[in-house]
């Protein structure tokens, strides 16, 4: 079987494993407090370019996104994010759990514009009753976002620019970054997103970590009390050293980008040849993920072969399908993938 | 340096390293779905002796906690533990941020009695206006307790019986259960945990694992929809096997209760060394913390050459310390702590 | 001045303070334990001939829509609306500060249709990952809606058979109920609201009262604890009476249809008058709220006699605007403002 | 029968039933932001002689307590209240509903002293793991305190010290206010409780009017947002003018202070009248709540002709009532009453 459903079946990347080997019998003091994790905070905060940001290790994204959210938001407010955003769909009411609504906007190809939080509170403001509303407190963006579309940098100027005109906090969630920083023909760098956010997540889980979100505060002030607040949340690892240990390995000799920029490569291998064969993409995406459109014949024949994921069922007997490759694709898998097609 | 500071600064047993090594490249579907959880599952039923029960897995104990008891309890209901629960006073209110309650109880030793939860529902139900009240909805003990402390089967049998009558549904924090398990002079069994109580967990972050709670309903019913409350907690871990792996190997020829015998033996050796040089201890206890009482000047000197936890300044220029001892701690460790006394 | 901006602006009906000035100086026990309430409770049950199911007071619209959500939905589990309903943008996000989503329908006139709601929980229930999303766990609706249209009792029958066919259990927000069911033309009796609902408020604030809202539950068991749940929302009124003593008077020789009843009159003179002079109407509407279509000018010539609201801007320089009869509206005061124009 | 069972059995001042009378038919537009409460605003400014601070009105005391709470509060602190606080015993939990902590202190006579608040906030601010704690965020006293007893200036003055050295708010819930402000040998003032604390509760409610609580911030930045986080707690009333009406009555030629003073005065007769039979008070008291001992038998004979509330049972067939008077009660009530022991 081949296995294209998604890009956190693996374990990690070797050389996490190696360093876990290495240091499975050290002593560390919990919660985050111990040297690795100083270590690899100081290391993002280098790649980043932001020294002194505050930086946190959460276990994983639906956790990261509403212990940040909630941390970020005053009870009365809630976030702005797009309808396909995960927060609004994929992560059982974790935020409304918190007490928050999620403020939908309407999504671009996955992707929250300037122009449609500008309008969002325009009207908010200009509402004579809003003080009856939920008062957006926050912008969420993904990127990639759900459906595998970036961001470029104009774009997140804009949007940066529109926050913080409208003294919105943004934050992006980034549980696939590295797949959109190695992406081809991007021009967003780590640098761009942490100059251009105010608060942001690096995905360890589906970039070669077994498990690990690096959450970065380019506004430092956003990040008072999280420690408490993660706790309180019940995301605070006990051996944190083991979020530390992984993110200063992806961190060091540029690993993450690299196994990142090999996903992207094996991705665009697939897309091209899927393009060959005559297959619609919806949408076109550039990232780790591709969304084929294939017919109900042709998904039966592949099921054989391969897992994916069923995306969107269209009419006509034809379905969107998500395949996604990993740190761990290789060019084999790709190869025999499109040979069965 | 010696550390005994506490039972979770090492990584894990090596076994489960090798075997997370074995398959770190296999694919496994996310969240607990996969194969490797569904048999972890199914060893965990057999070793408690309760077939069908529902078992997920967790990340850790504060985590665990809140989830379990937030999914056990209606709006208008609080929960029932010791002033000294570890959900009373150290996790940050992740209790009362789901909304509830923590209804203190007077602890003996940091245990529960029977007696106290039936005299609290009594003049609960016998007042008036008990509806103006948070109404007791369950009862949260832990085993060992916070302070190393452990209930006999009688005891355990006797809250069993008090909760059953109230329809109090009994939850066990099994933090260090495998610690409590394999103390000498126990009379619980893990059958009788099963048996004896509606919900408990099996820590493994302090008892051998990386990290990870196994979560156990011996009440069925109390599990459902139990997925989807650990999604909106957060709680969820996308590569869920990492879990069921742990918990595989440790209950795969009682690793589990062996590695925990070891440090309760190490914990003995030390506590029998303690004794003889005329420590006391506050409160004296079986399993892996061991609470000796020393002078500033004795603390003083052995802070050179051991982390220990700070546990309750007394008066007279004494305190209570806690040394704990691990899956990992050999005799030698011990003999050289006690060399240095 | 003409005050026609909305239905809550006078006080109540005379009836009810007369009964108030008579009473003031009796002793009542508190939170609606006393005999009015109870008598109150009594005369509801007989009106909507449901007998034993339970009554509640609360104080107004949306503590009783956030509060009833609350009780009725598990903590993994949201509310299906229009998304035009009351709850899901003019209550400040009362229903997620509980922890629960709005999960919005596409109304038809401000209308959930029982065709929505059935292919919504079929996409659900067909999702293989609906386990990481909000289960819906009851539909609000609103009779009359937000924008002043009525359910027939056929629309309400289906709603009522597909919500029983997927358990969820039905609340119908009746803030405004008085006013749709004196509405010329609807077949929805009060009987049939309590046969057809789980759950409803019958309103008191917009409908004659000072303030107030009775909640019935035609599903009793949905009713359980609510006075605690009451108290634990601060929604429970101290002299609870005040409320028992409005609905007992309102419900007294049929005063809230027959108040209602003329409020609906003094709407269709209005209705009738705008529609001779040309006025179009969006959408057209039976119960106390027109919302007549005006051009700038107009509106500004009105402005000068007429207090109303502003709804909705529309393009080339109109806007649908609001004009509310209530139970104190007069006839001379209609022709007035018709006169105006 | 004599009702001396609590304060809030009655209607209201007839002052306020007849201003009712006189506007029940003028428009008001809703939500409090009418002109009646603007009026009460500034009254409650000059007689707290603190100009421009925010002033609101909610329905009760419960509604009034979480709110304020939940206002003051981040997501990760909690409230430090005595243990006999009205939030920590009486209020079905509606502050740990909104996600907060009630950390309690050891009352003296149901009072909270700037000494425990002082030693409680040592003990955190040395604890080495506060950070996995809940951090106190304000401080909750009432005044008069639930069982009658009274602050004297230097106590507040103290805990203000305290507080503000901590930074800690100082909420003071002043349910029965009026009834402390006009007690016997009392050197609080109005004036004093809007300068040393940082929010405040005028209680309404027990004290003349039908219901009703005004909320001010001596602090006002502490009231940002609080008009929208009152409608998200669903506690904000539609025809809110009705609680600006009452206020403005109540504080219209000192009517608020009179009939306080007169409750009080009766309870001082009731008190003289006790004592001079020899019956015990627990505690003594000068406010219109009295607390004596009573025996069994006088007990049995007493409730034949007074309703009255058992407050609590002490040893050897005694019991501490109480005997609530209130802005209604006369003075043949009282001797009548006495003559009935």
């Amino acid at each position: 079987m081949l296995y294209f459903a998604s890009d956190y079946q693996e374990g990690c990347c070797p050389e996490i494993l190696e360093k876990l080997r290495e240091i499975n019998l050290a002593h560390h003091i919990g919660y985050g407090k111990d040297s690795l994790c100083e270590k690899a905070r100081q290391t993002i905060r280098k790649v980043c370019d932001c020294p002194d940001v505050p930086v946190h290790f959460l276990t994983g994204g639906t956790q990261a996104n509403s212990t940040v959210i909630s941390a970020l938001l005053r009870q009365y407010q809630g976030v702005l994010a797009a309808e396909t955003g995960h927060i609004a769909g994929h992560e059982a009411g974790a935020v409304e759990y918190t007490g928050h609504k999620v403020l939908c906007l309407p999504p671009v190809q996955g992707k929250v514009s300037a122009a449609s939080v500008c309008s969002y509170m325009k009207a908010f403001l200009a509402n004579d009753t809003n003080d009856h509303m939920v008062e957006p407190g926050m912008v969420y963006i993904s990127h990639p976002t759900e459906c595998g579309t970036l961001y470029t940098r104009e774009e997140l100027t804009e949007l940066h620019k529109v926050c913080r005109s409208y003294h919105l906090p943004l934050f992006l969630d980034g549980a696939r970054l590295g797949y959109g920083l190695a992406a081809p023909g991007t021009d967003v760098t780590l640098e761009d997103v942490a100059s251009l956010t105010d608060a942001f997540t690096i995905g360890g889980t589906k970039v070669g970590a077994l498990f690990g979100e690096a959450v970065v505060f380019p506004t430092p002030s956003l990040g008072d009390h999280f420690f408490t607040i993660t706790k309180e949340h019940g995301a605070l690892l006990a051996k944190g050293w083991l979020l530390g240990l992984q993110f200063e390995v992806l961190f060091t000799d540029n690993l993450y980008l690299r196994i990142a920029k090999h996903a992207d490569d094996m991705a665009m291998l697939l897309k091209k040849g899927l393009a060959q064969k005559g297959y619609a993409f919806h949408p076109e995406t550039f990232t780790n993920q591709q969304f084929p459109v294939m017919d109900d014949a042709t998904l039966n024949e592949l099921s054989r072969r391969v897992v994916y994921s069923m995306w969107e069922p269209l009419q006509g007997g034809k379905s969107v399908i998500r395949l996604a490759t990993s740190w761990a694709t290789t060019e084999a898998e790709v190869q025999e993938l499109l040979a069965s097609l």
